[in-house]
C-alpha cells in the first residue's frame, strides 16, 4: 500500500509501504477513506520536533473496517470508523478514568505505528480505540466527521479545561483549527461571548461563522487591555490553542485574576511559564492532551443530527498522492487545512 | 514605637520610629499581642529576594484594636482581631470575587507599610481587613489564632487548590509550618490519606500529630516511586507548600495524570515549570497566594470550638526584643517558626 513518510525536514513522501496484517487478535485492519494534516504534523516537517528519517505520519483519519481479530467485538467489517489521534487499550487505569492518551500501552498513529496519511492502518485494541459510526458512509459526511479525530476533540477538550460554562465569556487563542474547533466547542458549550485572538485576519470570518463574537489580532500588544477592558479585569476562561511561548503569555496576560487557562497546544519551544503571575493572581493552568475518545459518543451525535458542523476547517481537500502539495500549503499557511482523500 | 526592619541580609534589627497614626477614615491601629516570624521572610533575610535596606518586616500578627478612623464600623477599639498576611479594600471586584490578594489597592504587611513583626500597626481598610474575635482575649488562645492570619490559611488553600475532598489521598510537600498546615487542613477537609513529603525527619512526629499518615522523604529519589505504588499510579491531589524548584519537580513526579497540584509556596527559584509534562499527562496546576481572609472566619470558628489546633507549628517563643534571635533559629532550622511577644 502507498503511506507518507517524513523522509528530512521539510520532506515528506508516498511510499509504497507492506500491507499492514493483523498482528494480534484485538487488532483491526482499516481502510482509510479521508485523512487530514494536523498543524502538528509540521513540528517534525519543520525540523522543531525530533524524528526518525522514515516515520510514519498522519494521525487524522477516518475509514472502513476490512478485516478484524478473533478478539475483536464492538467493530465489524464494513463499519465506517472514526479514529481518535490515539490508541488505547480501554482497560488500564488510566482509560478506565477517562484518560486514554496516558495508557501506558496505547500510542499515537504515525512513527513507528501505522500513520493515517496511507491507504490502510492497523489498529491495535480496535474495539477501544475505533468508534463505529454505523450510518450510511455517505462521502459527504466524511469532511464533517474526519474533525473529531483530533482537532473538534481537541478544541473541545480546550473548552472543557477553560471551565466554559452556559453563559462564560471564552477567550480562544489562536486561529489554526484547533483554535476554530474551540470556538465551535465553547459555541456549543454554551458561552455567550467568545473572543478570537489569532494571527490572521483573513480566518476572521471563517472564526465568526464558527460563533465567534470579537476577532483580535493575538500580536497587536493592546490584545491583553482590550480584552481586561471588555471583561473587565480580564477573562475567567482562556483557551490556550496553539502551544507557543508568546500564545501561553497572552493567555497569562488576559485571564482575570482567579480565572482559568485551558491550554492544548502542543508545547514548542515553550522555555518559560510566568510561574510567579500564575501564583500573584491564583490563576489555574490546565494543560492537556486531549483525551479524544472521551469526546468522540457526543460529537458524533451532534454532527448526525446535523448540529454540528467543523468541515469548515477543510480549506482545501487534495488526493493522498499530492501530499507534498498539502503539507507545503499548510506550512506556508496557504490552506488552513488539507484533507487527503487516498 | 519599636519596629523589626531588615538593615542588610542577615541582619534584622528592632529600631524605633513614629509610632502610627490614622492617616484615612478606614484605618485601624492596632497593639500588636504576638506576632510571628514565617518561612517567607527567610527569602529576603537571606537575600534570595529584593529589598529596600529599611523595609519593615512581619506579616503574621494579632493584635488589640486601639483606635479608628471615622469610617471604620466594624471593628471597635478593644476588639481582639485577626489580620491576614494581606490587606484589601472588600469593595473592589477581585475582592467581591473573594480573591482579596488581588485587590489593586490593597497590599502586604511589610516593605513600606507597617510590619506586623512591631509594637503597632496601622490598618488601612480596617473593616474589610481585620476580623474580630469577640472572644476573652485569653492569652493562651493567641498561638492558635496566630497561624490564621497565614500558615494555616495558606495550608487551608493549598488543600482546597490540590482539590482535597472527603476521602483523597492528599500528598503534601514541605514540612516548613505551611506544610504542617497543609497537612491539618486536609485532615480537616475530610481527607483519608495523607502523605508528607519532607526534608526534615525530625519534624514526622509533628506531622503525624497533625494529621499525617505516611512520612516521606523529599529528598530520596524513591519517593515519587514510592508514591506511585501506594497510589496506583499517582495522586490525585498534590498540596506543594515549598514554592522551591525540587518540591515543583517532586509534586510533578508523583501527581497523578489527570490530577491537581495546588501550590501555594511563594515561588523562590523557580526556574522551570515542566509544562510538557504537565501537558502530556493532564495535570492541572493551580498556583495561587492564599486570599487569606477568606477562610477566616471558618477557620476562626473551628479555633475557638476546640476543633483545631495549629499552634504546634511554634517551636519557640520569645520576646520581640530578640527577634535577631528568631530569624536565626529559623534560619539554621533549629526552630520550625517563632512566635514573637511584644
Amino acid at each position: 500500500m502507498k503511506a507518507t513518510v517524513l523522509e528530512s525536514a521539510g520532506r515528506v513522501r508516498l511510499v509504497h509501504v507492506p500491507d499492514p496484517v493483523i498482528q494480534r487478535p484485538g487488532d483491526a485492519l482499516v481502510r482509510v477513506c479521508l485523512a487530514a494534516v494536523c498543524g502538528s504534523d509540521l513540528w517534525p516537517f519543520r525540523g522543531r520536533e525530533p524524528f526518525t528519517p522514515g516515520d510514519r505520519m498522519g494521525h487524522e483519519w477516518v475509514g472502513i473496517v476490512e478485516e478484524t481479530g478473533p478478539d475483536v467485538a464492538r467493530v465489524r467489517p464494513g463499519d465506517l470508523v472514526i479514529a481518535p489521534f490515539a490508541f488505547a487499550d480501554g482497560t488500564c487505569r488510566p482509560c478506565r478514568e477517562g484518560l486514554f492518551t496516558s495508557c501506558p500501552d496505547g500510542g499515537f498513529w504515525g512513527g513507528r505505528h501505522d500513520g493515517g496519511q496511507a491507504e490502510a492502518v492497523r489498529v491495535p485494541f480496535a474495539d477501544a480505540t475505533l468508534l463505529p459510526v454505523r450510518a450510511d458512509a455517505d462521502t459527504c459526511l466524511l469532511p464533517r466527521l474526519l474533525p473529531l479525530t483530533d482537532v473538534m476533540a481537541t478544541g473541545t477538550h480546550a473548552a472543557v479545561l477553560a471551565g466554559t460554562e452556559p453563559g462564560s465569556t471564552v477567550v480562544v487563542i489562536g486561529d489554526g483549527a484547533v483554535g476554530m474547533c474551540a470556538v465551535l466547542a465553547a459555541h456549543r458549550a454554551g458561552a455567550e461571548r467568545i473572543l478570537l485572538a489569532g494571527r490572521h485576519v483573513e480566518r476572521g470570518n471563517l472564526a465568526r461563522r464558527m460563533g465567534a463574537t470579537d476577532v483580535l489580532a493575538a500580536d497587536d500588544p493592546a490584545t491583553a487591555e482590550i480584552v481586561r477592558n471588555q471583561t473587565q479585569g480580564g477573562a475567567w476562561n482562556v483557551a490556550e490553542c496553539a502551544g507557543t511561548q508568546s500564545a501561553l503569555d497572552l493567555a497569562i496576560d488576559l485571564v482575570r485574576p482567579g480565572g482559568t487557562i485551558g491550554s492544548v497546544g502542543v508545547p514548542n519551544g515553550v522555555e518559560h511559564v510566568d510561574l510567579y503571575r500564575l501564583f500573584r493572581h491564583n490563576i489555574t493552568l490546565r494543560a492537556g492532551v486531549a483525551p479524544a475518545r472521551r469526546y468522540l459518543e457526543p460529537l458524533l451525535a451532534d454532527v448526525l443530527a446535523g448540529r454540528l458542523d467543523p468541515s469548515p476547517v477543510f480549506s482545501l481537500e487534495l488526493p493522498l498522492d499530492d501530499v507534498a502539495s498539502a503539507y507545503h500549503a499548510m506550512d506556508t499557511r496557504q490552506a488552513l487545512k488539507v484533507a487527503l482523500r487516498p
